[in-house]
This record gives structure tokens, C-alpha cells and sequence, in this order.
């Protein structure tokens, strides 16, 4: 067997186990899988040599039009700005539509991976890497005045979260729009400094 | 028996409705209430005539000092970038208190007011309302340029809903501070305009 034909295997039983996973409502083990779909438990093993490896397979296939996007948008020659936008408005979409295809199976996805959170991490830390080289290019060009990459990427990922979050996404639907996207990350590019505004300093609230 | 009277047992029923929906992690009817608290049903009917009354009286104490909160700060003679930090700062600081106080509890309450949105819908909306006049004094000194008020108050209220929203709130726990919703309010008194950055305006991704 050659390397393609195992990730041809692997890809087809990924797939088998979402719609399994979708026409059960809940997670698929390996046990399950291999009764399903007819295959020897031996073979299945072969692929996904721990339980963990099932669901890892699936959250790959999930991301990996995602990371595909952050990597092309960071290869591109877009203005910062536009970067910025594209970074997450293009994920946003695709997230979107999945969405609205089928709230439910949407759900259920968002439900198993809250489940399995440590492993989600990984492609949320992927996420963030990207967004440091993002942060980084745009502070050479002088924005995001004097705030740590730390800090800027903790307040661009707070004020940015409708959009990235599913949870946050489900709450808000069709409140949520590219045009709104937009708008926020030309806030951030006009605003976000470390400089402290009228916000903060004040002491304490004094009533009229 | 005196209109205060009638409140103070109104207020004692929906403090004892509290602790039941807390000790049984659900909520509570108003037979269980009569039952739980040995108080004729008669009684309980007078005060709560229809199943939704009780649970709008546990609401009505859930958001009375949000209520207050709010009242304050409009009234209050502060500049206008600090009087939006107030608005949202005290009100995040007293549900993170309640949230570490006791997650699990905060939980619950949040589960049940999820399940009856159109009650908790009003309070929503009442703090928008009351969002409605800071952004309408901001924009009278110049802020948010040509931004409808909708408008203004749909970006801002995406921005800020790590501090608003108590399912984002529980999601991200010590990642959220006051200091960073300062940051953020000082950054929408920035940068939000109906002005268009660079962030829109190009019709698609030119790679690389």
C-alpha cells in the first residue's frame, strides 16, 4: 500500500465517521466505526492507532481550508489593512455558510469540540501564530502604536470575537455581516494604540 | 395588608425561589415554590397570577442594580469616553464577581435565561435604550462620525461583548480585565467613523 493510498483510506473513513457522527447526534469511536462501516477493527486500528486519533483526523479535515485561507493571505500582497480583513472575513464566510447549511449538524460540531477543547487548541494556536505575523507587519508600518504583540492581539481577538467564535456566531446570526467585519478592523486600524484615551484614569465615578 | 408588605413578601418568595432553583439546579414552578415553602398555593397565585410572573420577578432582581448602574452613569456629569467605560465596566465587574463567586450557579442562570430569551429580551433592550442616548451624546461632540445611531450601536456592542455577554464571559474567564475594556473604548472613541479604511473597498484577493 502507498502513502497515498493510506491518506485515501484515512480520508474516506474521516469522512464515514462525520456522517456517521451527523446522523447520530454524537461522537463516533473507533469500535463504532469499524462496525459501520464493515471494516476490520485491525485495519482502523492500523490508521488510528489511539482512540484520539479518530477525532484528530476530523479536526484536520475541518481546519484545513482555514489554514489554507491564513496562509494565502499572508503570502499575498494585499495592503496590511486588507490583510487584516481578509484574514477573517474569509474564515467568517466559510463558517457562515456552514452555519446556515445545517444549524443543527453546525451545532453538533461546535458541541464536540468544546468537548475536546486541548485538542481544538492546537488549531487555535495556529490561528494566533498566523495573526502574530499579521500584528507584526502591521506594527512596522506604525499601527498598533507601542502596544506589546501580546497585547494587541488580545484586544484585536476580543473586539474581532463575533466573528470568530462559532458560540459567538450562533447567538448572532444574521446580525453578524462582512460589511460590519470590515468596519470593525478599520476601527482598529485607526484607533488601537497604547495611548490612553478618555476612557481610563479617571478615579472614580463622580455623580452629578 | 400594605403595598409594602405585599412587596417584601414578593421579595421574600423570590429570594426562596433563588435557593430552590440553586439546590435543584433547575427551575422552579410555582407548585414547587408553594410546596417547598408551605405557603398556600392561593397565596403564591395572588402574588405571581401567571407561571411567567415568578420567573419576571427573579429577573426584575437579577437586573435591578444593572438598572441602577446604568441610571447613574447617564446622569452622571463625566466626560463621555469614561461614562461608556462606567456603563460597561461596573456592570461586567458585578457579573464576573457573581460568575467566580460561583460558576457552576452563574451557569445555571444563564442556561435559564437562554430558555426564556423573550422575557430576558426587555432588559436587553432597556440597555440598549440607555446605550442609545451615550451614543447619541457622543455623536453631539463629534464622535462616531456620520454613523447612524443603529449602526454605531450594533459595531460597538459587537466590540465590547466579551464584556457584556455572559456565555463570551465564561468562555474567556481571566482573559477579560478592565483595563483591556478600556483599551477597547478608547479605541472605538478612536477610530470608529463611517469613514472607509483600507480594510474594505478591494473587490478580491490578489495573491502573491
Amino acid at each position: 500500500m502507498t502513502q497515498d493510498d493510506l491518506q485515501e483510506e484515512r480520508g474516506g473513513l474521516v469522512r464515514l465517521a462525520m456522517r456517521l457522527i451527523e446522523r447520530r447526534g454524537s461522537e463516533v469511536s473507533r469500535a463504532i466505526l469499524a462496525s459501520e462501516a464493515e471494516i476490520a477493527r485491525s485495519r482502523i486500528d492500523a490508521i488510528f492507532p489511539e482512540e484520539d486519533d479518530l477525532f484528530q483526523a476530523i479536526l484536520e479535515d475541518w481546519y484545513a481550508p482555514d489554514i489554507a485561507i491564513m496562509e494565502e493571505v499572508i503570502e499575498s500582497d494585499l495592503p496590511i489593512q486588507r490583510k487584516f480583513y481578509e484574514f477573517f472575513a474569509r474564515r467568517f464566510a466559510r463558517e457562515m455558510d456552514r452555519y446556515r447549511q445545517d444549524p443543527a449538524q453546525f451545532a453538533l460540531y461546535v458541541e464536540l469540540g468544546t468537548a475536546r477543547l486541548e485538542q481544538v487548541r492546537g488549531y487555535i494556536d495556529l490561528a494566533d501564530h498566523y495573526m502574530s505575523i499579521l500584528v507584526a507587519e502591521a506594527q512596522a508600518e506604525g499601527f498598533f502604536a507601542d502596544l506589546k504583540i501580546d497585547q494587541a492581539m488580545s484586544l484585536i481577538n476580543q473586539m474581532v470575537i463575533c466573528y470568530t467564535s462559532p458560540q459567538v456566531m450562533m447567538m448572532l446570526g444574521d446580525r453578524l455581516t462582512e460589511e460590519k467585519l470590515g468596519q470593525i478592523i478599520d476601527t482598529l486600524f485607526a484607533g488601537l494604540t497604547a495611548k490612553k484615551g478618555g476612557a481610563r484614569g479617571v478615579a472614580s465615578l463622580k455623580l452629578a
